[in-house]
């Protein structure tokens, strides 16, 4: 815990007897802000909260619901009410009444209609996932830009730390930008409310406008275009065949959170005696000789000290968190859930998260961040086959280990590591030749770079020829490729000094902006070249089911040629990759189990039709697909 | 098949018709050369060999034994005989009758009782294991340095590829100088006879003083002073409480055995159009988007060309070698089984292999020697907790993935990178916490180099105080430890130009030597401090069960500074790393869940006593063992 918040904690503790006595019943907030009728789960609790709301009877008369259970706890501002809802209830308004004596207390509170547009799709191979951040992609409403009420009023382009103004009007103007690259679904770094203060932390500053620390699950940030403009964003988004992911945080909230301002009770957050952090390490969890202290630092400990952590093993927090992602997907109708800070949080009540959300969107799919440096401990967070002592249910996530070995090995195409033992495209072979440890390696969701990292130019030197390798690789091997926003510009940038560095805002996505580089006319030659490359295998992946339902072979790598295929019954691509400096020749007889009966080849991104191909001439430094044909 | 083999196949082909009609049926071999009543496994089946002895009809007379099926096979000089030896048949010499026409050929073949010394006793993390090469450990009979009528007749100490006359009496003359330093097991590279030519292939010098290229499986080298010498050396071995550990070749034999120089079937060997080596990889067998030419290319390539490689998926071949296997701890009374190669073998071959073993000797340890880099493909190869398509029975395993965290944690020590990330103890800590693959982490066999590595002293640039601390590592943290001879007392090299670099001759060992390192007299000051430093280790190992058989508890490196426990009923022991290059002061409280009860400490290596242990003081690169006290 902070100090800041032990003091305010502190003092709360010593005041609200008095204060609270003095204060008249009343109901300022219940969460879930509605519900539905015709859910498969019938129960839902309501989180009831007030000046003394806790000291209230509660008493429902809707046909069809049911009040089961009313709770009270430490915190007497806060009530907790179960409900069940018959499948026969009816949409409308119900009402909440809370009596104290002669006192009585209306909330009205409603139950709607399930939502037809929410499909819960998923994403899966076939798809093209494309990482924005809503604060620096683009500016559609600059009277949105700042709140004057938020506890960072403020909004400055020129410094790097402060909100820019994008916003979700924005991201709408540019959906057809996105469609035109081949992109099939977008994902945003989180959009609810982070009504958090800017703070400078000893020379570090603290900023939210990454979204992670949120402070009101129920209300989408203003700045962002609020509740109306995520909905409608959607809405487009579906209309334009684009799916929607959500980035969904259940590890920690902002320290303005309205809950934690006013916590329902001490055990609502994980509590140290003095402010701990957690290691940021996965092994306590999956090593087999840990401590428990060591697991306890790891899951227990906050990620900052201005996010609290949430105590998910408190069944009010876990309620909490599991209907509001149950009313995300059914308000907003997103399609596929992305959980950040995945191995920090209960792995029990991330099950249960998960096997409530396939209950009711059975298509969706799920796949949280674990920053991890192994294929064991990758597993361990997914669907596996490992005998562990805890089996993780989630479908999917984000392939971590895949990406490192990309990086890694891109860094030594071309030099003298690149026919290594381990080294080059061994990496990524390697890290492939381990998928044995996962239900479903293709539902991982391959990445060259996040928000989190260094830009993917940058990490390869700003070398074209490997920047193409690895957009070629991601696109064509197993997963389900994900890109960083401005990559196919060519955007680039260390993290150093700051995260913000690789956050730079989209040229073009402000009115004020000089350049375009939404437009063809406003990228020079070589982001058009980039961005057509990307484009071209968008395209080509996004229009042929051999690359997003294909079965995958790799051949283990010789000489730093490394060749591998995505087969089905519709047809076969071979993606054929030189990572030295020198052209080279690759005779095909050895890949005659995926070759046989071709004679021909398409090169995918030239167009070029080779009319021969048992042996093929690779340029140095390149990744070649070739469309086999008969 | 090398050029070579190739011709001398075609040529037996092309002559053998004219040869063989001429040649009158004879036995001149029966392998195994001899049986045992009461085996669990009543079965075994006779390699009959001779000119022609395929030719001959087969009867056998003799209680309790009954020909079951008499096999012949594409070359007419073999037969194979089925027996099936009843419970109640007894000792004695068995006739094998053939019969051809009016000829009859007789040979005699024995039914010994079972031997009451092979207990197979295994080998636990209670052993510390001694491997040492006969060649170049010590000369006990110089008269059986060379022997004139063998492939390579020589001998000559200052060429290292050269034999140079080491033998079985000779490491049985220093079994006490092995007890007196703590060890209780000894592996010897490979002892079956390896009468194969010395070669010059290239400038590369092509020598079988290893061992790994055997020419009779019947046979111990007489170089090494044969099967009674072999017998004579377990049996002091034994009565000195000393274990011996067998290494087993499955995967190849010597192009001098005689089998390969008159094949039985040409399904004998893997054969190939032209020469094909194994990849040395083990991708292509634990991957699931393999192709089969490369699973094909690690199993069935030939190791190097003069290792022929077996084909176990012949029935015939497998049942000669796991007869062979269960004839050798029968007759030598061998305690646990090393196996080289263990991952080019074919899987379901070793599983029936391994099964066999343990149905017979319960409690033999079987461990495998597989090159991997990472804890999933060295899972696949012993018993683990993953669903992989094939499921290893293998008990044990030498541990290469904590060899090399060891290493390249070591060279980190001290340095800037001591204290990073991944990097120094980290590599060992995260190594060890992958050991939720295994089924039984603790039967691994651990190591710091071996006959094929670089020296372990010069793997961390000779320097003592990270030669300690790896000691240290080795002998406390858990698995079966095995040693490489001559590291107690400070040899060093790197395998450039040769592995006869990493294999030199153990000084003392011969009668001739100026020098004796046997004896404290005999070693300088440093090396009777490393002498000393592994005796202390090992004895208290020895004597104090909670390294022998205590769990292990691993807490997460900080600063450099690591901190694990081995602990059971009896007591609890903390060994504390230092990897920084400043004397570091380490607080206690973090470990109170293996530390609570504990006021005082004894330290394992200095015998001091620490009266305090809330905080330890850790002198730079030093690892301390410390027995924790009431």
């Amino acid at each position: 815990m902070s100090k800041t918040l032990f003091y305010r904690l502190l003092l709360a503790a010593l005041l609200l007897p008095l204060w609270a006595a003095a204060q008249a019943p009343a109901i300022t907030r219940v969460n879930p802000t509605n519900w539905f009728v015709g859910m498969k789960n019938p129960n839902v609790q309501l989180l009831v909260y007030g000046p003394n709301a806790g000291t209230l009877t509660y008493t429902i008369t809707y046909p069809g619901v049911k009040l089961t259970k009313a709770s009270t706890v430490e915190n007497p501002n806060y009530a907790f009410l179960d409900l069940t809802i018959a499948a026969t209830a009816k949409p409308g308004k119900v009402s909440i009444v809370g009596k104290k004596g002669a006192q009585t207390v209306t909330r009205t509170w409603e139950l709607l209609p399930r939502n037809p547009a929410a499909k819960g799709q998923g994403v899966t191979q076939a798809d093209f996932i494309y990482l924005a951040m809503p604060d620096r992609f683009a500016n559609g409403d600059p009277s949105n830009d700042k709140v004057a009420s938020m506890a960072d009023p403020n909004a400055d382009r020129t410094n790097p730390f402060y909100r820019h103004g994008g916003d979700l009007q924005g991201a709408a103007q540019r959906i057809g930008y996105l469609k035109d690259l081949g992109v099939t679904a977008v994902w945003f770094t989180p959009v609810l409310e982070n009504d958090q203060p800017l703070t400078n932390e000893g020379g570090a500053m603290r900023s939210a406008y990454h979204g992670y620390g949120f402070t009101d699950h129920y209300q989408i940030d203003r700045r962002l275009g609020g509740n109306a403009a995520y909905k409608a964003y959607v809405q487009q988004a579906h209309a334009a065949g684009l799916k929607v992911v959500q980035d969904a945080v259940y590890n920690h909230v902002g320290i303005n959170h309205w809950f934690v301002r006013d916590l329902p009770m001490k055990s609502w957050l994980h509590q140290w005696p003095t402010y701990t952090n957690t290691s940021y390490r996965q092994q306590p969890i999956t090593d087999p000789h840990s401590a428990y202290i060591d697991r306890k630092v790891t899951l227990d400990g906050w990620f900052v000290p201005f996010l609290p952590d949430l105590n998910q093993q408190n069944p009010y927090v876990a309620n909490f968190l599991i209907q509001h992602a149950l009313w995300t997907v059914e308000t907003f109708g997103v399609d596929a859930w992305r959980i950040d800070t995945y191995m920090y949080n209960d792995q029990p009540f991330m099950n249960r998260c998960n096997a409530a959300l396939l209950q009711e969107y059975p298509k969706i799919h799920i796949f949280g961040e674990s920053a991890v440096n192994n294929v064991v401990d990758q597993a361990y967070y997914v669907r596996n086959k490992v005998a562990f002592p805890f089996k993780s249910n989630q479908p999917g996530g984000l392939d971590f280990v895949v990406e490192n070995a990309m990086l890694a090995g891109l860094r030594e195409v071309g030099g003298k590591d690149a026919t290594g033992w381990d080294n080059g495209t061994q990496r990524l072979y390697q890290a492939l030749a381990q998928d044995g440890l996962y239900v479903a390696p293709e539902k991982l969701v391959t990445f060259l770079d996040n928000h989190d990292h260094n830009r993917f130019l940058s990490e390869v030197g700003e070398d074209i020829s490997k920047f193409k390798m690895g957009l070629t690789w991601l696109l064509t091997t197993r997963g389900i490729p994900s890109m960083y926003y401005g990559t196919e510009i060519l955007m680039k940038n260390y993290k150093d000094p700051s995260d913000a560095e690789v956050r730079r805002d989209f040229p073009g996505g402000w009115p004020e902006d000089k350049e375009n580089k939404f437009t063809a006319a406003g990228r020079n030659a070589a982001e058009n070249d980039a961005f057509n490359f990307v484009r071209t295998l968008a395209t080509y992946r996004k229009t042929h089911p051999t690359l997003s339902s294909g079965k995958l072979m790799q051949y283990l790598p010789e000489n730093g040629l490394y060749a591998y295929f995505r087969y089905d019954a519709t047809g076969t691509v071979m993606v054929a990759t030189n990572s030295t400096d020198k052209p080279a020749t690759l005779p095909t007889a050895r890949f005659s189990e995926r070759m046989k009966g071709f004679t021909k080849a398409r090169n995918v991104l030239t167009g070029e039709t080779l009319s021969d191909i048992k042996t093929l001439q690779l340029p140095a430094k390149t990744a070649v697909v070739l469309e086999l044909l008969k």
